[in-house]
C-alpha cells in the first residue's frame, strides 16, 4: 500500500501504521504537489472506510501516543481526508469499530515527526472519492525528502494588519504545499502591530489601532504554536534601521531628526545609529524577541536604509569623523547592523539580514544567513554567485516577488525559477539552504491574501521541494497544480483557478 | 437634515421620511459614492438611535406599505446603517419604542422606486459611527441623478461556474455603487450551466456538470427577483454564433462539422447557418429564455466568429453559393444574425450584440444596441464615431475589462476613461447610453471574483454615474474611494484594499 519515506537516515523516528479497508480495484492514481523524489503507483487501488480507518504508532517507532505533533496531525489529516465523514456524524457505535474492522495497513517511515508530517500530507493527497463518494487510495510506494531545507513564505503585517485568523489559514494552507518557514515581517514603516511586553508604547502608538490592529503576546503564541503544529517555523523579522518610521511613535530618540537649513524638520529617518540609547533599546527589545519567538533564527532587516537624513543630521556627521568613516554612509550603516548581528548573537539567535548588508559591507559573521531580493536572475545569480563564493548562506527570495501580479498563468515564473543555475562550485551550491515567497502588503490585506497566494505561491513550494529534472516541464505540472489547487479549494482555502475549467466542488464559501 | 432626490421629473412616486433622534453636534460628514451631482454638507450632525430611527413612506408618496421593493429596502439598509443593532440584538422592549422617540427627520424624494434606491443606498452611506458606537449624520442636501442609464456588470459563468450565491453576493455589491444592469454571459464554449426547459440536454450534457454545475429555473428566478430588489436589471446573453461549443453537445446538427481533406474532421466551428433547423432551434430556445428573462434588452453575441469552419464545410460554400454571397463569409455571418435579431424581434425584446456585428455589416435595425469591447481610446472612439453617427446607441466596455488585472493602482484607468471624448454631435452623444464592466471568467471564479471586481468596478461606477467635471481628479477621488472600500468592507463584501492602510473593521470573513 501507501509507503512514505521522509529524510535520508535510517533509523524511523516515527513509524506509522494508517489501516483501512482493503478491496481491490483499478483507477489511476492521483498526484501528489510537491511532486515526491520517487513515487511509485499501481492502477490496484484499496477501498477505504472511515468507520474502520485510523492512524497508529508503529510498534517500533521511537514516536507513541502522546507525541503532541503527531497525536494532532492524525486527527487532522483524518478530517482532511474524510470531509464528508467528520461533520459531526461520528457516532459511538462506529468508533467503537475502529479496531475490529480493518484488512490492510499502510507504513509511513521518517527521521523526524516533521518528516512524519509530511508523509501525512503526502498520504492525505492519495486519497480519492469516486462518484458515489467511497474514498480510494492506490498501490503507492513513495521515498521522499526535500530539495531544500528552508522553503518560506513571507507575510508583510505592517502595510496592512492580517487577523490572526488569516495568518492561521495560511499556515495551514503552508503545510499543504510542505513550506516550513513563516517569515513574519512583523513590522516596518506603515505600522508597529506587535505588542510589546517591554515596549507596549511601540504598538500602542506604532499601530493602525491600539486595540484592534495589535498582536498580543497570546495571539503571537498562538500562531507560533500552530505553525509548530504543522511543522513550520516562525521567523519575526524585525527590520531596522530603514523601515522603521512606526517604532519613532512610541520610542522617543529612536530614530533620527532630519534637518533642513540646519535645524530639525520635523520629519524623521532611519533609527539613529550614533546614541547609545539605541542600543540600549534595541538590545532590550531584541531580548523581549527572541524569547517570545523561540526558533534560533531572527531576521534583522537591514535594506533600504535611505542616508539622506543621516547626512542631514550635524550630530550623526559628527559621529561619523569621531569613528573615523569619513562621508561613507556604508560604513555608519555597517555598524550599526555589526551591532545589531552581536546583541542577536548574544542572544543565541542565527541572524538573517536581506542582501544589502552583504552588498554594502562584506565583513559580516559567517553564520549569518543573506537573503536576496533584488533583481532579475541576471543579477541574483551574479549576487548568489558572490556570496556563496564569500562562504555565507544564501535564502533566495528575489523570484517570488508573489505580490506582484500580471494577467495570465504567472505561476509558469514562479515555477521556471533555477534556484542554482549560477556559477559556483558544487560547495558553493550547497550554500543555497532555500527560498521564499514574500507576500509584500502594499496592495493586500485578508480581503485579498489567500487568492493571490495559492496557488501561486505553490508552483514555489515544488521548486523549492522536488527533483529538478523529474519537474522541468510546465505543461506537464500544469494538470497537476489544477488537481492540487481544487484539492486546496475542498479543503476550505480560497485558492484561485489557473484557467478555464471546474473542481468537483467547488469554493462555497462567500 | 438628509435630503435625497432621484431622477429629473417632478411628480414625486416616492415620498420617504427617514426618522431619527436629534442631537447637534460638530463632525466632518463622511462621502458618498458615487459622488452625487450636488451635495451640500455641513458640520451640523445628528445623533441616530437604532431604537427609534425608522424609514417611513410620506402622506403625498404615491408608493406606500405594500411596496414590496421598499418594503424590503427599508428593512436591509436598516441593517446596513446599524450593524451592530442587527444581530439578534433587537428586542421587543426596544421595538415598542420606535414610534415614540424621535425629533427629526430626513425626506427622499424620487420620480420611481428605482430612484429611491439609490437615495436608500446615498443617505446609508452617509451615517457613521463616533468611536463610542453611536450613530450620526451631518446636515446633507443631496440632488442627484445618474449621469448614463445603463451602468452594467459583465460576470461570465461558462469559462468557470460561479454559485449561485457568489452571484447574489455580487447584486448586493452592484447596488452600493448604484449599478444597475447584471449582464449575464450565462453561456459559452466551456460550459452551458444553463437549464432549458425546453432542451435540458444543452446542460445535462454541456454543463461541467449536469447536476452541481448548472442553474434551475428556480435558480434563475433567485437571482431575477434578488436583482430587481436592488434596481438591477438582468440582461441575459446567449452569444452566437460563435462561441458555442457548449451547445454542440447536447444539441446535435446545430454546429458545423468542420472538415480536413474533404471529410469531416471531427470538430465543429460555429453554428450552422446553412440548416433551416438552427433557425427553428434558436427560435425555440428564445420562446423559453425571453420568458425566463422578463427584462426588455437581451444580448445575442455575434462576437469573434471564425470563418475557417465554415470555409471547410462543402454544404456552407453550396449554401452561399444559392443565396448569392459568393465567397463574402461577413455576408453568410450578417444573415445568421439578422435571422436571430429577427426572432428576438417578434418576441418584443431589444437586442445588444458585440461590435463586431456593426463593424462587418451595417445594415442592422436600427433600435439594436451596439456594445463596444475592442481596442485602445484611440480605435473606441473612432468606432463610438462611426456607430452614433449612424444613429445607432451605443454601450462602452472596452475601457473596463476589469479581469485584466496589474500591479498596482490600475483603479486609476477605469476612473479616467471619458466615454463621450469621441468627435460628434452631441445628438451624437446623446447614443452613448452608458458602459458595461467585463469580469470575463479565465481566471477568476467564486474563490477570487470579489476582491477583483471591488473596489476597482467602483471606480468605473462613479465614472457612469457622476458629473464628469467634478470627478476629473483620481488624487480626490482616492480617499473617498479607501473610504468607500472600508464601507464595503464592513458590509461584508470582500472587497480589496487600494494601498497602504487599514479599516476601522478589517475583513473577519476567513
Amino acid at each position: 500500500m501507501s509507503t512514505v519515506s521522509s529524510g535520508q537516515h535510517t533509523r524511523p523516528m516515527c513509524y506509522l501504521l494508517l489501516l483501512m479497508i482493503l478491496q481491490l480495484g483499478l483507477h489511476t492514481a492521483e498526484g501528489v504537489w510537491p511532486l515526491p523524489q520517487t513515487l511509485i503507483s499501481s492502477t490496484e487501488r484499496f477501498h477505504l472506510s472511515p468507520q474502520a480507518f485510523y492512524f497508529g504508532y508503529g510498534r517500533q517507532s521511537a514516536a507513541q501516543q502522546g507525541c503532541s505533533v503527531l497525536d494532532a496531525a492524525f486527527k487532522r489529516y483524518f478530517a482532511l481526508i474524510f470531509p464528508d465523514y467528520t461533520s459531526g456524524r461520528i457516532n459511538a457505535h462506529r468508533l467503537k469499530c475502529v479496531m475490529l474492522v480493518f484488512s490492510g495497513r499502510a507504513s509511513l517511515k521518517a527521521v523526524t515527526v516533521w518528516g512524519a508530517l509530511r508523509g501525512l500530507e503526502s498520504f492525505s493527497q492519495l486519497v480519492y472519492q469516486d462518484d458515489f463518494g467511497s474514498y480510494f487510495v492506490n498501490k503507492t510506494d513513495i521515498k521522499d525528502f526535500p530539495r531544500f531545507q528552508f522553503r518560506g513564505i513571507l507575510l508583510d503585517t505592517s502595510r496592512h494588519y492580517l487577523p490572526v485568523q488569516a495568518i492561521l489559514k495560511t499556515l495551514d494552507a503552508m503545510a499543504y504545499s510542505k513550506f516550513n518557514v513563516f517569515h513574519w515581517h512583523i513590522v516596518d514603516d506603515p505600522s508597529f502591530p506587535y505588542q510589546s511586553r517591554t515596549f507596549p508604547d511601540l504598538s500602542s502608538k506604532g499601530a493602525f489601532h491600539p486595540m484592534t490592529h495589535i498582536y498580543t503576546q497570546s495571539d503571537v503564541r498562538r500562531v507560533i504554536s500552530h505553525a509548530r503544529m504543522r511543522g513550520i517555523r516562525v521567523l519575526p523579522e524585525f527590520d531596522s534601521p530603514g523601515h522603521t518610521k512606526s517604532w519613532g511613535k512610541g520610542q522617543p530618540d529612536l530614530l533620527t531628526p532630519c534637518y533642513k537649513g540646519g535645524i530639525p524638520s520635523g520629519t524623521f529617518g532611519p533609527i539613529n545609529p550614533a546614541l547609545p540609547s539605541t542600543y540600549h533599546f534595541m538590545a532590550t527589545l531584541f531580548k523581549e524577541v527572541s524569547v517570545v519567538f523561540p526558533d534560533s533564527y531572527i531576521h534583522l532587516g537591514g535594506d533600504e536604509v535611505d542616508f539622506s537624513c543621516w547626512k542631514s543630521n550635524p550630530y550623526v556627521r559628527a559621529f561619523m569623523q569621531k569613528m573615523g568613516f569619513g562621508s561613507d554612509f556604508t560604513k555608519l550603516e555597517a555598524f550599526y547592523m555589526e551591532n545589531i548581528v552581536n546583541i542577536t548573537s548574544a542572544l543565541n539567535k542565527t541572524s538573517i539580514v536581506w542582501q544589502d548588508v552583504f552588498d554594502y559591507h562584506e565583513r559580516i559573521p559567517k553564520d549569518t544567513v543573506l537573503h536576496i531580493w533584488k533583481g532579475t536572475p541576471a543579477s541574483y545569480y551574479a549576487e548568489l554567485s558572490r556570496m556563496t563564493k564569500a562562504g555565507m548562506r544564501v535564502v533566495l527570495a528575489a523570484p517570488w516577488y508573489i505580490n506582484h501580479i500580471s494577467y495570465g498563468q504567472d505561476w509558469h515564473n514562479y515555477y521556471t525559477v533555477q534556484p542554482l543555475n549560477f556559477s559556483g562550485t558544487e560547495e558553493q551550491k550547497k550554500l543555497v539552504i532555500g527560498g521564499e515567497v514574500c507576500m509584500w502588503g502594499e496592495y493586500v490585506d485578508a480581503t485579498n491574501l489567500t487568492p493571490r497566494l495559492w496557488p501561486r505561491a505553490s508552483a514555489a513550494a515544488e521548486r523549492l521541494w522536488s527533483d529538478e529534472k523529474q519537474t522541468s516541464n510546465v505543461d506537464m505540472a500544469f494538470p497537476r497544480l489544477q488537481d492540487f489547487r481544487c484539492k486546496l479549494v475542498r479543503r476550505g482555502i480560497q485558492a484561485e483557478p489557473l484557467y478555464v475549467g471546474h473542481c468537483k466542488q467547488e469554493y462555497q464559501g462567500i
